[in-house]
């Protein structure tokens, strides 16, 4: 059997999820809503069921909504893309990630990650016979190491993946930040895979950046986005990936060898939702923001170092504020179990040693009652 | 950018339906129905997406659904399947195939293929570094070679890749053919990956026989099954695979990295599908052997030497009988452009030199006016 995949355990998520199920813990771990997302979308979605259009759709989406995603990328971010060559429909962002690897990655040609890292980054770079070149972000500034990037940069470098906002961090990249990275791909002639499922997931007026918008970019850059996310429902697994002209093509081919095609229902709803007016889009952040906050300053409260986020589904508490003696990996266990509330431990987002061992991530895109009762359970546990 | 994908083209599929739409053409290329799957489990689906469960499921698959495949493993093969460690749901039987691959293979071994072959297998060998090891069946009796297949393994074979009921040949192995193979893979210590997506499609009583069932391969075999190939929704993107629990947790790992899960609603309403009465598959393969005739002798009346078709979608016809001077891809491109009908070029399914190059494939999963529609417009044009 294959030796990466061998060595690999179960996902942490995967892992969390069942241990939250087997001691009826409350699920903060795993980042999807515990409520469902837009009606009219949904509803859409069943409709597109039931007017014959079940079999195969374009290999690189349905025109619907590849439309829908340019219009999104003018709108949102001033970005000009052609429906019919620089856009690709995937069965979620996880498949639109590893689509765009497999694009550009040789065997052989050397990929910068940065850590702490979503799992499936490495063991695709891995799978696919290119060399990972880590460089960490550590909590509680994640400040980007601009002399550890620089340095991880070399002949070799064929792409850099960037998610922003990023998972676990919660960070929004700066347009400074941006500009930096832009500088090394252009000194080293390498792409970048721009995982942004959470570009809509921002809090007190930080401002989502796609790398694509820098000078330069717009021919360097594959932008991920999340159907899943924009609209929670994660598990509908639609993703759309937005890139030149000149990359599309292999883009379309990695997909062509991994799902081929999307649920046609699902793209046309997902096209409905993204022509929701700004009003949407703005009470998708603000209720989230709401929900942060009540997790963050509830867990504040009880007495944990919370970490700022900046967007995303998460807030990342120091555990050693509240007296823990053991590591992450130890608390979120004796947090399911004793407290039941579940968490997962930010090692789990390190590949390499020695990683920050003392922080947990919660996820807050839960509806209030659940935030207050976990709240409620982990202040009568520690 | 990747080279292998840079070098591969378009797939066929999408080529030929592409010209199919630019000329009007009656698309018999392509092989998806143009008719519905069955209403009860469309409601099953829209009803789906309305109580709540939208968000990820399990990375193996909703339970209902692992269930309904290891009972339909039960029912139709009498294999014993355990739905919670020998099941991983994918999105769709191409991500099925790939995850497969991806779960045994490593860089450097060799995989054989039998050509002719569906055209994800070799690029998907190839991009995870393998050695593909071609073993050629050719029209009109696309029999075993068993020399050549006996040749082709070696120490370094670690896994077959088997297509049975088999596109585009229309073959069904046979239990002796299937015997030989079962050797092989026994005396070399080798996987196999069964990509059995039209195992309910099999006419004139011919039986589909998973290699799985054969002494000593229970262990050794990942057999895949489409729900679109199943209940003629192939954009449904729904594919399963059954496997020993020692391969499905590679199976699994593979399938995380590729898309994580696949869209519960559809899950559960393939769930309702397969757990239908017999007499749903009796008449699925019973419609499709009609429309099967209707297709094969309407060609034959034309002058067409057609091909016996034992399963699939599919016949194929020599086109040098009705006198056609040029190759298979020139006959295709001619009558899509002045017939106005679709047909894929044999040689699409070869990889090697010197293919046979005077097949055309015809996909029959069509209403039966469009078949007669597009036999008229062949007998026009020929
Ligand atoms: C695809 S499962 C993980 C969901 C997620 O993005 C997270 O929890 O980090
Ligand atoms: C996934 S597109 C190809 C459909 C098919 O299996 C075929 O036409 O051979």
């Amino acid at each position: 059997q294959n030796h990466l995949l061998s060595a690999t355990g179960t996902t942490i998520f995967t892992v969390m999820s069942a241990l939250a199920v087997q001691h009826g813990a409350i699920n903060l771990g795993q980042g999807f809503p515990d409520y469902d997302g837009p009606e009219d979308v949904i509803e859409a979605a069943a409709a597109a069921l039931k007017d014959g259009r079940n079999q195969y759709p374009p290999l690189t989406g349905v025109p619907e909504l590849r439309r829908a995603v340019a219009e999104a990328n003018r709108r949102f971010y001033g970005i000009e893309v052609d429906p019919d060559r620089e856009v690709v429909v995937t069965s979620g962002a996880t498949e639109a990630i590893t689509a765009c690897l497999m694009a550009v990655l040789n065997p052989g040609d050397e990929c910068v990650l940065l850590e702490p890292l979503y799992d499936t980054y490495l063991p695709v770079v891995r799978l696919l016979g290119a060399v990972p070149k880590l460089v960490r972000l550590s909590p509680p500034k994640w400040e980007l190491p601009r002399a550890e990037l620089a340095a991880a940069f070399g002949p070799k470098t064929k792409a850099i993946l960037l998610n922003t906002p990023m998972n676990p961090s919660s960070k929004v990249f700066t347009a400074a930040e941006l500009a930096f990275i832009a500088d090394l791909l252009e000194r080293h002639d390498a792409y970048a895979v721009c995982d942004e499922v959470y570009e809509h997931l921002t809090y007190d007026g930080w401002k989502h950046i796609p790398l694509m918008t820098l000078p330069g970019m717009r021919p360097r850059c594959m932008r991920v986005g999340s159907a899943g996310k924009t609209f929670s429902l994660t598990g509908w697994k639609v993703g759309y990936v937005t890139c030149d002209a000149t990359l599309q093509p292999n883009v379309a081919k990695a997909h062509q060898n991994l799902t081929f095609t999307t649920p046609p229902n699902l793209q046309r709803a997902v096209a409905v939702g993204l022509a929701k007016d700004d009003g949407y889009f703005a009470s998708l952040s603000g209720e989230l923001q709401a929900r942060r906050d009540l997790l963050a300053e509830g867990l504040a409260r009880l007495g944990f170092a919370v970490l700022p986020a900046q967007g995303s589904y998460f807030v990342t508490a120091d555990i050693r504020s509240v007296g823990f003696a053991g590591d992450d990996v130890a608390f979120c266990r004796a947090l399911t179990e004793e407290a039941k509330v579940t968490a997962i431990p930010v090692t789990a987002f390190y590949a390499g040693p020695d990683a920050p061992n003392h922080y947990a991530r919660f996820a807050f895109c839960k509806n209030e009652a659940v935030l207050r009762e976990a709240l409620a359970r982990i202040g009568a546990w520690v």
